[in-house]
């Protein structure tokens, strides 16, 4: 395997590690952690913001749509809010390692191993807001669950609007969960 | 740095790359990837089985509860056998790593690559079926949404079952994660 002739070219060729990618790792990193925290900021104020009292003409009493009469959508904030202190926390580690380059491979893999649970929480709590956003726009005849959107159309819009910028952060998780795992593979020598 | 003295030994220890894990990664793979099939073929199984038909004794009616009348329910089961199928087709990728080592990190890359979008899938599918469940078990008194699970009690034992085996199946694909990261992170030269 290991041919002795030339020996100084040889060993300059096969100790040197691949373009350590290391700078534009973080780079693209940060960009994506921003994006990550602009989204569930911005999904989280959207579902705060989407109470609705509507008066009932018949009956003349008000009804109150609020997010926390809900436990999914109580989960919902809850799962974004930590996704965004997260999004803080990993941006300022991010920066300082932009720059301190040391260790920037173990931070790489404590950032996926993190990210993983963060998608795996912001996937079920999206999962758990639409399936009863879904009811709400739908009704379930079945258990005669009626429909909630007919009567509350600025809570089921911003809920819409909310889900749909969750779905957009957790593509963004999956892309950040790719760039580490993808870094991490280019740098294993061939 | 390159230290020209003694240029054979050093080149040996410079250049071989740390003890090559792939063997041992994939065993335990396949051994984590039979798990998920299993839990998510469980799961499957006792949310297709947990139909329950009820007499309401003062009106003389039947009332049936099945899985497919919810479509939280139907996505729940879409993306376990999604999941399933998935399960299947890397065991046996896998196995034939297993038998053929060549281009193992590329394989771990792709499983990782994968096992990512199945866990976002997994997690959604738990989220909606959970919080429709929970609906179910307590009602919701706000949009006046009632119980389910006081008249269809086998129902909601079998949905209970079916998202706990979920949860237990979306551990093993963190861990699946984690392992594949892991395993590329530590063939990196230090």
């Amino acid at each position: 395997m290991a041919s002795t002739d030339k020996p100084g070219t040889e060993y300059y060729k096969e100790v040197q590690p691949p373009p350590p990618p290391a700078e534009q790792y973080f780079v693209v990193n940060v960009a994506l952690r921003v994006l990550l925290f602009a989204s569930v900021l911005t999904a989280v104020l959207v579902v705060v913001t989407s109470d609705q009292t509507k008066l009932i003409p018949g009956l003349g009493i008000n009804l109150k749509a609020k997010f926390n009469q809900s436990p999914a959508f109580i989960y919902f904030v809850v799962a974004l809010s930590v996704t965004g202190l997260y999004g803080i926390i990993t941006i300022l580690a991010s920066i300082s390692v932009l720059f301190k380059p040391i260790s920037s491979t173990k931070f790489m893999l404590h950032f996926a191993v993190w990210d993983v649970l963060i998608l795996g929480l912001v996937a079920s709590a999206m999962g758990s807001a639409g399936g009863i956003a879904y009811v709400g726009l739908k009704g379930n005849e079945h258990v005669h669950w009626g429909k909630v959107c007919n009567t509350f159309d600025k809570f089921c819009r911003h809920m819409a609007g909310s889900l749909a910028v969750s779905l957009f952060a957790s593509f963004v998780l999956v892309l950040l969960i790719w760039l580490s795992i993808f870094t991490l593979h280019r740098r294993i020598p061939k």
